[in-house]
């Protein structure tokens, strides 16, 4: 296979399925969590996509992570659940979670579930996308392992706690946010030291503290919250959600994918609204038409081609990598074919 | 009264609810009001407090704000209820939601009121730690006039779109995150006019959509959002809370409450998870404290003190200032002087 060879979607689901499948993972959660990670790159978020797929295989590997789902549900009460995912996948968790917050709003107009002992789900927006299918405002928040300094501090304390919130809007693909709370993705700063480059004052400190623009002493220090203190707040209390409300583990209690011997326990709040309890469903889609169509009437600045909304590029990319095929870097490749190449039985193939 | 005299909490909020008083707003409704103004000075957000009177009073003269609460009750449904502001006062409308949110998260876990409407609330943390003290996590955004542009454009298209997030934390103040989604108050950018100085790269663009790092460029500009297109996206999906789902005004429909013409049609969404529903509460505050302990337990990084959090510096201010009074701005004494003389029945003293 070539580097620049472009991989069907449907194609690669099936590798990523197949390759859960050996690791124990039950057939229907292997292609949901084989979903999420090539939906991921379909977005154009490689760095979520089946580039994780190692990871997450080393975590069911070492046992830290549980290969088939066996959630417990704790407290079932009407609009609300708490479920304590026995660290299962947290992909599994997060779309079950998902449907299960919009099963109560439908009955509710508002609904609740608050997840425990989970594991990194990836990309937040594969879940509140799929309760704005249903017809739902939704929020999903996940803590994290320690990531940057509290304001004022040195040493890694907080998450950066990712959270999105999703709307479908009619005719137009879903309204979308999915972030994580610091100013700026690592990948920015090995890119900056890769061209030679300073960085921006407010990216990051050095390792005593110090406001810097070297990516190398940005590399050894930690990157800043985005917006100051305002990103660190967000930050502090997505975890105040997702891990001390659920019961989960929070603050440097929670440990990431990358440690793949240490169970996770990490949690999630998923919240679905019921658009239809508040306003008929066709209101609501014509409303949100409106706010996009005001977004993208502006002037443009210097610079700039269009202006998006948040969630249309991704919705764009989708189509464009649905329809043309991925694109996969060779590194990713290699060790997705190391994945394969691990079991003597396997009998799916990539190329 | 000299400008450098301390003025006492309780004075002042007995001078801000006559004034109040006097322009129609019931006793009950016009000491809430008056004690958001107060509160914020004493949190030390004095662009929050009293100062704000003379714009919401103009609102009330002009008719354009409801001076005693009329709300309609449009959906009244277990977890959920929408809330018809008729153009009342956004501080009371605010406050009987937290209530109400509080209610119905006792009854069923979770509780959600939308409010369309209504008029600009002052600061969200008020109503959100009026929900926390009732032993709830609770959530509360609202929509505002144009402030930003979306990310790629240069006209205002985009409200600030504040929201706030408390907790309990037990033996401490509450955990509380109030922000609006700019990447930095206006405020600093005219002190660094005033000073001569440049402002960083990423505050603003100037009237062209250019970066800039000239102070009055910006002035004459527009203020970025936090975390570049992550501010927009926020900004944006708190708009969707707010003023799509709640049936309120949105996008640039939503005037401002230095328009004291226009009514405003600002809306909120507020949400109260009751605590007690997912764990006790007597637990969930240990884990707040735990979580407090960690984030401040950290090295600190060079020049800073020490290590707050979210929430902990407007606690102490409140402390401090209420036990010292306030110190007002000239200004702003002149402006409640002025307010205060129109009316020739005016029985009440600043002093």
């Amino acid at each position: 296979m070539h580097s620049d060879s472009r991989i069907q979607a449907e194609k690669l689901l099936d590798f990523v399925a197949a390759v859960y499948v050996t690791h124990g993972v039950p057939e229907d959660e292997a292609r949901l969590a084989a979903d999420t990670l090539v939906q991921a790159d379909l977005w154009g978020h490689q760095s979520h996509g089946v580039m994780r797929l190692a990871w997450y295989v080393a975590r069911l590997r070492s046992g830290a992570m549980r290969a088939a789902a066996d959630p417990h549900l704790v407290i079932d009460a009407g609009a609300l659940a708490v479920v304590d995912g026995r660290d299962s996948m947290g992909q599994v968790l997060a779309a079950r979670a998902a449907d299960e917050a919009v099963r109560r709003a439908k009955a509710h107009g508002i609904g609740v579930v608050a997840v425990r002992n989970s594991n990194h789900f990836g990309t937040a927006m594969y879940f509140t996308r799929r309760a704005a299918r249903e017809g739902c405002v939704a929020f999903l928040s996940t803590n994290a392992s320690p990531a940057m300094a509290p304001w004022g501090g040195r040493e890694k304390r907080v998450g950066n706690n990712p959270w999105s919130i999703a709307a479908p809007a009619g005719e137009h693909a879903p309204m979308v946010l999915d972030i994580a709370n610091t100013v700026v993705a690592r990948g920015k700063v090995y890119l900056a030291r890769q061209k030679g480059q300073k960085i921006p004052l407010g990216w990051a400190i050095d390792h005593e503290g110090e406001p810097t623009t070297d990516p190398l002493a940005a590399l050894s220090g930690i990157i800043l919250p985005m917006g100051e203190h305002k990103g660190y707040g967000i930050a502090v209390m997505m975890d105040v959600l997702s891990g001390v409300l659920t019961g989960s583990n929070f603050g440097t209690s929670v440990r990431g994918p990358y440690q793949s011997e240490h169970k996770s326990g990490a949690g999630h709040l998923m919240i679905a609204l019921d658009i239809a309890a508040f306003q008929p469903l066709a209101e609501f889609e014509v409303r949100m038409g409106k706010l996009i169509a005001e977004l993208k009437s502006g002037r443009l600045a210097n610079g700039a081609t269009e202006i998006l909304y948040p969630g249309e590029l991704e919705a764009r990319n989708d189509v464009e990598n649905r329809a043309k095929g991925l694109v996969l870097p060779p590194d990713t490749l290699s060790a997705l074919r190391e994945l394969a190449g691990v079991r003597a039985n396997c009998r799916f193939e990539l190329k």
